[in-house]
Order: C-alpha cells, then structure tokens, then sequence
C-alpha cells in the first residue's frame, strides 16, 4: 500500500494505492498506516479516477488538484553522518571542527552513538511540487536526499517515504552549534510523494538512490548512491532516537545522506531538485529563495 | 498579571493574578497573554480562594491540587553561550571542540549569529513541583537556569518565565554533534511557576537569578548571575530565532545560561532543583532518574 | 449539482456531481450548497470511478461501499396538512379531534398559521437503502413520501432532497397530543440519496412524486401525487418555521405529504419503501420493527 | 452536589457546590453528574471566593459576572397534563379539540400513554437571570414552572433543576397542531440557576413549586403546587420518552406544570417570572417580547 495526498488549494484529499488502484481514505494516514502494519487495511472509499502520473507533472503553480505532504507529521527528526561518505566529505571542508585530531564528523561516523537532530514539524515541511527553501542568509544550500521512515511512537517501521533533509552548509559549517539554523527554517524539509508500506520495500539497505539539480531545464548536478552503503542500520538509529525520548506516532527519521554535491551545486532560486529511490518514487521540488527581512 | 495552572491529576484549572488577586482564566492563557500585550485583560472569571503560597509548596507527589506547566508551549527553544561565563566555563572542559586555535564556544560567543537551538515540545515540558528529568545514559546532567520569553509568531514578548534548560553535559560534551541528544528528551525542561507580563518585570536585564540544588534536605550547589551579563540581547537572539523560521504564538525562547555548576554538581535521583528570578518567582522542581530500556 | 454520501460502515465519504461526473467533496456539504447557491463551485477533488446506479442497489447489509444520510442534518421539521388530500384522509378517520364542527386538520388547512412539526435530529435520520423504523407500540406505521428542503438559517432554499416523515398513524390518531411520540423516534426519518441544488430541480411545484410499499418484491401499494398539488407554498411554511426561532444552517423542511396509504399498507417488517421525485431520484428504504424493552 | 456555570459575556465558568463551598469545575458537567450518580465527585478544582447570593441578584443586563445556563443541554423535552389541575383548566378554556366527548387534555389525563413533546436545544434555552421570550405573534404567552430531570440516555436520573416550560397558550389553544409553535421557538425555556444532585432531593414527589410574575415591582400573579399531586410519575414519563427514542446524555425532561394562571397573567415585555422550588432554589428571568420580522 502506498498513501498520499493531493490539494486543490484549499483543502487534501487522502488517498492510498492498493494493488495498483488509487481509493479514497477515509482515515488519518498514520492510523491508516499503524493498521496496515497489524495486517489491515482499513478506511478505504470509493475507487478513483486520477492519473498519477499526470498529476506528480504539476506543481505548486498549477491550478487544479496537485500533490502535497502525504500527511502532516508531528515531527521530522534526522540522523547524521550514516554513509561513509558524509564523514569524508565533511571533514574535508576547509575548518572544520576538530575534537583533538579528529574531526567531529570522523569521531560521530566511528563513535557508538549516532548523531539525531530535530529537523522539522508539519509545517516546515512540502510535499511533492512544493518549493523547498534557501534561507534568505545562506549562499551555499544543498539537498540531502534520504530515505525516511515514518515510526510509531515505540519505534516500529510502518512507512518509507523520500526526504529531503534541506541544509543550509555555509551556515553549518561556521560553526556546528548552528546546526538547528542551518536545519530548520521554513521549507526545509520535503517528503512524498508517496509513503510506501513496509512490504513494498522488503529490504531497505538495497535501495537506489538518485539526486538531480535541474537548473534552467539542465543537470547541473546527478549523483547516486545505494542504502547498502548506510553504516548505521535503521533500527539502530531508532534506538537512539526514542531513548529517553517519546515521539509522536507518525514521526519521520531521515536516515542520512550518502550523496554530497559540492559548494558549485549550491541552490539557487528557480532550480527544480528531483529525488529517486528505487521502488518508492521521484520526489520533485522547485527552489525558492527566502529574503531577510 | 500572571498567569498559571493548577491540576487535580486528571483536569487542569487555569488562572490570571491581577492586583494580587487570583482569577479563573476563561480562555487559552497565550490568547490572553496576547491580549494584555495589546492593553487588553481578558477571560477572567470569578476569584479564586487559594493559598498561592501553599500551592507551591506542593509537588506532583501531592494528592489534590498543585501546580503544573502555566500553559502548553507549541515550541520552546534555547540560545546558548550568551554570557559571558557560559563561553569561558565551556570551553575550559577536558576534549573541547575546536575550530582552528577557538573553541566553538568561543567562535560563536564572538560571532554575529548567535547559537539557536530546538529545545522541546510541551510533552517534554514539566512544570513547578513536577520532575525533571536525567537520562538513563547521561551521568553528568545540569540544570541551567534561565530566563524565558514567551513571544508570539511575530516574535513580540508576551511574558516572561523561570525556565530549566536541563542537559546532559557529558553527552553534549562528547561531541557538538550529540547536542540534540543532549538537550532533547522526556522532563528535559521545566518553566513557571508563572508566566509574567512584561509590565511587571520592566527591565529583563536587571533580574537576579539563583540556583540552588538541594540533596537531602542541603544545598550542594548554589549560584546566582544578573541578567545584566547577558551579552545577546534579547530581542537579538529573537531575531536570529524567527529569520525565515515562522514558530507558532507562545513559543518560549531561554535566553542562556549564566551560572554553570560543575560536574560535581551532576544531578541525581531525589535531588530538588531550585531556581529563582527576582520578581518573577521561584520554580521548584525534584529529580528523577531514567532508565535505559 | 447535486451531493451525497458513501460509508465503507465505518467512515463516511462525501461527493459532489457535477456535470455529470462525481468529484470527492472536500468541504462541509452544507458549506458547499450554501456556496453553490451564491454562484461558486467549491471543494472539489479528484473524479471517482463508481457506478452510482450500482451503488444505489446496495443497501446497509452489503459488505463495502454503499448510500448513507447525504449529510448530518442538525434539525428535521415538518409542515403538515399542506395538499388537500391530507386535509380529507385525515379527517376522515375514526374519531377525529375536532374544534367545534370542523377537525383539527380542516381548521389547520383552512388557517393562515401552518401546521410546524419538529421531526428529527441527525442520529434519528437514516439514508438511501438504511432501515426505517415501525416503533415497537405500533400496529399502524405509514410513510409519508415528502419533498425535503434544505435551508440555511436565514430561511434560504440551498438544495431539495427526497424526504420520509414515517409515522405511527395509530398512537397519532389517538389524540393530537401524542403527535411527537408518533413522528420522533430512532429510525423516523429517512432521506437522500442526494440533496439536489435549486437549479436543477427549477419549478419545484411541476414534480411528480411516487411511493411504492414493497412487500415480498410485490408492489403492496403505489400511489402519486404531483407537487403543483401543495396548498401551502414552501416560502410560506418556511416563513413560519423560523418565526422567531432561529434553525441551524442545514436545517431540512419535510414540506407535507399529498400520498395517504390506508390502514391496510401499514408497514411491516421487511417490507420496502420506494420514494421516487422527477429529476430528484429515487430513495430506497428497508423497514424493521423496533421492539417495546 | 449542585453544579452552576458563571459567563463574564465572552467565556462560561463553571462549578460544583460540594459541601456548601464553590468549587471549580473541570469537567463537563454532564459527565460529573454522571460520575457523581455513580458515587464519584470529579473534576474538582479550586474553591472560589464568590457570593452566589450576590450574583443571582444579578441579570443579563449587569456587568461582570453572573448566572448562565448551568450547562448546554442536547434536547429538552417535556411532559404535559401530569397534574390534574391542568387537565381542568386545558379543558374549560373556550372552543377546546375534543374527541367525542372528551378533550384532548382529559383523554391524555387518563390514557396510560402521556403527552411527551420535543421542547428545545441549547441554543433555545436561557439561565437565570437571561430574558425568556414572548414570540411576537403571541398576545398570551404564560411560563409553566416545573420540576426539571436531567438524564442519561438509558434514563437514569442524574439531577434536578427549575425549569420553564414558556408556552404560547393562545397559539397552542387555537389547534393543538400548532403545539410545537406555541412551545418551540428562540427564548421558549429557562432552568436553572443550579442543577443539584438526587441525594439533596431526596423525594421529588414532596417539593414545593411556586410562580410569581413581577410587573412594575409587584407580583401580579403568584401561585403554587407541590410534586405530590404529580399524577404521571416520573419513571413513567421517562419510560415513554425514551421507548423507541435515543436521547443524548444530559437531556432535560420537564415534568409538567401543575399553576396554570389565566389569560389576565399573559406575560409582557418586562416582566419578571420567578420560579422557586423547595431545597432546589428560585430561578428568576425578566421577559422580553420578541418581534416579526
């Protein structure tokens, strides 16, 4: 089962794929989803006439049904430094910080404790044709394309979605206690189209995952990297997530990048980042920057 | 006026103090807080017959009413390293994060933006007489004391409060990277007894705060700095807080701590935290010890 | 445009058909009709693939999908004694309540004052192909197939509906007094499968309404009666329904009864009735006999 | 236990009186009472520093606090003809609908079925001191002071109050069809000012009503009546009104009126009617005569 949303503006309508037909659901999505992890479906309407495809073509600007968010979540909670590659990569920016010899990315890539971080709530974040953000004082944002999963508040899978952790790099690495500011802003998170249930995904450290920066209809960025090369496991970041720490049921954890374009990919108003995850989807967003007031 | 809550366990009764005496509050405390902001006193009801001062002399150990959080906050974030002895006292711990020669305590005290953090949600919020919280895998966790703004999504100041920015030193202290970890989990934070209009602290950077932790009936810590040390001003870290960030109406802001105890100091089961600001109250809160499932 | 309601027996689903084609409705169906009287189409979702007229052959025994209410009504009233016919049948009865000479039905004919009833709330009413009800202390329970409209507070018509006033004939004749024990109980009410908006149904003084009482899949009873019949105009009976007596928006006017079964169609259980309005539909309603605990 | 409920003109308060002493309330009163019937006080708060005699001194008209209804409740319903006297006096009022021989109020006197009628909602009801209404097409309207029961939806008597049943008697003496106009309309029903407990009861069948109508300062009607000459018992009363026929926790039935002043007593823009039964408390509103629009 996949579920998602589409708005005309004014209000959603929710919807969940179920042997490849599209139904109205008629229940919250995250309940939805809890029931279909015990083994039911549940709360679904009539069955619609849309063409998916047709539709994940539009976006924000368009008149007439689009998609958005696939749910509000409560919150969106990431986790950092889980590919090898993001401890390479961001050591290797100019001053970076450094606990002694190493560098705090090297440290939390070998450490037993995984880096998690709050990332956004329901309203910092867009969904499929939505515009994701570059905060009106950063000159170097970049998007990191995640694989997300949305838990219950005792930790259990029941959904995979795309999501993209939106980071302001410049900000961040001036100093690692501007994390949160180069993290959470308005439109700094984006997810969907889809939330895809478990069984659809079956083994989730053997997915592919694409990023593509489209600038005036161009490439000027592609990249990939597959979930086998993610060092922390999912569960384990779970663990450390809800520790000591309730969540909400219908949290999202973004798992960590594993793509890292450099300072030329920066975004830009008016490029369009397009995410692909082997068996879940593309995630389409539009860039837009924000102004200091 | 000030406003604050009373529970029975099961229901929470709501309260506004005006010219000394205390009034039921018929409507949502931040719409009223608001309202006062813009001259006007709203929703209050009959006076009530309570000993204020007995009230708090109760904790949530107590059968019948006692104190609770004045309101639900939909966000509470905090702003670091803005005195003086915070920069200083940071940096001189053991493995300290560097970038080049400085400390990233030091960077950021130094620095144009200030370090804004993602503190709680109002689950993760206690209030007087409730207990906040250390980590089951934390052994050196502080309170830090200090003053708290509540301010709307335009970032107005609509009252101020005690507020417990309670961390777990050494997980933060391991790396900048666990700082979420460290700030962020259940009774990480406690504020009250009330939440006070800006009229009646008149100028926030004037205000005494002390902190005393009792254990066994003895304080085995005590401290107290003036807000006039504060470096960041207040309306500075708002700005930094609300830029491209949109937070909801009553979001509180902890504007830094100033008194830092040691780690001799560290928290243990059964201690009582004590915080006071001049004019503003005294928030007392017990200590309970998590357990690592 | 005219709407509806389809429940899976556990949640509901409201749409809107349009031109011929049925549309999720994303909004209040009571806000949509008041919007559509004011010229604008709203709340529109996507185009769901159903078979309406298979839809309506189901009824509340069947497993998935099927008709329910078209709406929530907070209020039901009846206009009574409004055709000629009902004048007579009435006061031809047994014995008949009289006022000097003339019964009570006559003198209410022939009145200026209309004859305003309370029918029912929401949980008393049912839909297409969901079961009215014979109260269990009656041996004489007829329908009374109505036009049905609905109001908003100010007594404006928004849409037209077909309406059931089912009564027990007998504990009314009794005695006048005894008139709400015969017209409000569980199960008194049925009405759909639609609500129709004022422009498609244009004179609604030119209908043909039809009632069928189906017993064994025999026709125990059919009678017509066309609408132009009505004595007492709609505006008229809605002038005095909200005499000084303000009505919910969504508030339906059952606008009197011209079809009068006799005593031998009283209904049984497992009986059906067939109500039927030109350019209205058709509303299909099992019936079941309550019991007396 | 009695409970009541204060309004400041903008929000509600309400209370419980336990022991002589006000409390407040936090939970819906409805659910209190139902707790309380089950041998449970809940929702209990602060004790508040009022004087209820002071503020039932007060009206609609006064600034600050004063007596609202003591809660909204769902449907009011009413009995009629349970007292002998108004058997007599329905039937001796000039051209009055009789079957055969006997009135419409003797034969329902004597029947084994009463007169149950639908008589309000929330939003029709008025507490003490809010003004009862006189419809603006009524020259003879009278209040009809009762014993008031609370229930639960299987009929179980969770309190008591003062209730009046204000009836257009010249609309209702013109055809007992027009009952519902006479008796349903904005401002047709007060109770209060209290709802109290069956254990403060005790016998409703010993309690003494009496009704006093005030014009200019002078009582220009006052009579009285005690429960023991109730003829329909209570348990009866319910036992019909419920048959067949849901109602909501907390719906009011009203038990009939047992002072019947005459036409010389017909109620006029400003007066007062006050209302007392025994142990129970007085209920007083002024009168306002609406108009036709």
């Amino acid at each position: 089962m996949r579920i998602f949303r589409l708005t005309n503006g004014e209000s959603t309508f929710q919807y969940a794929v179920v042997d490849g037909k599209v139904f109205e659901l008629g229940v919250d999505p995250v309940k939805a989803l809890i029931s279909y992890a015990n083994g039911k479906v549940i709360g679904l309407g009539a069955e619609v006439n849309i063409d998916v495809n047709q539709l994940l073509s539009r976006d924000y600007r368009s008149s007439g049904l689009r998609f958005t968010k696939p749910y509000d979540p409560p919150e969106v909670w990431g986790s950092g430094i889980s590919y090898e590659v993001s401890r390479r990569r961001y050591s290797e920016e100019g001053e970076v910080a450094r606990i002694g010899e190493l560098t705090i990315y090297e440290r939390v890539y070998d450490a037993e404790r995984p880096e998690i971080f709050f990332k956004a709530t329901a309203n910092r974040c867009v969904g499929h044709g939505e515009p994701i953000a570059v905060r009106g004082d950063s000159e170097w944002t970049l998007p990191e394309p995640e694989l997300g999963v949305v838990i219950t508040s005792s930790g259990k899978v029941i959904g995979y979605t795309i999501i993209d952790d939106v980071s302001a790099r410049d900000i961040e690495a001036e100093n690692p206690l501007y994390l949160p500011q180069s993290k959470v802003y308005n439109g700094c998170c984006a997810f969907g189209p889809f939330v895809v249930t478990p069984d659809e995904v079956k083994n989730p450290y053997s997915l592919q995952i694409r990023l593509r920066i489209i600038r005036s209809g161009k490439a000027i960025y592609e990249g990939e990297v597959s979930t086998e090369r993610m060092r922390r496991r999912i569960d384990e970041q779970i663990k450390y997530l809800i520790r000591n720490n309730t969540v909400p049921d219908g949290t999202i954890l973004m798992t960590g990048t594993g793509i890292l374009p450099g300072r030329d990919a920066a975004l830009r108003d008016g490029d369009v980042v397009e995410i692909s995850i082997s068996g879940v989807g593309t995630l389409t967003t539009p860039v837009i920057k924000l102004k200091v007031e």
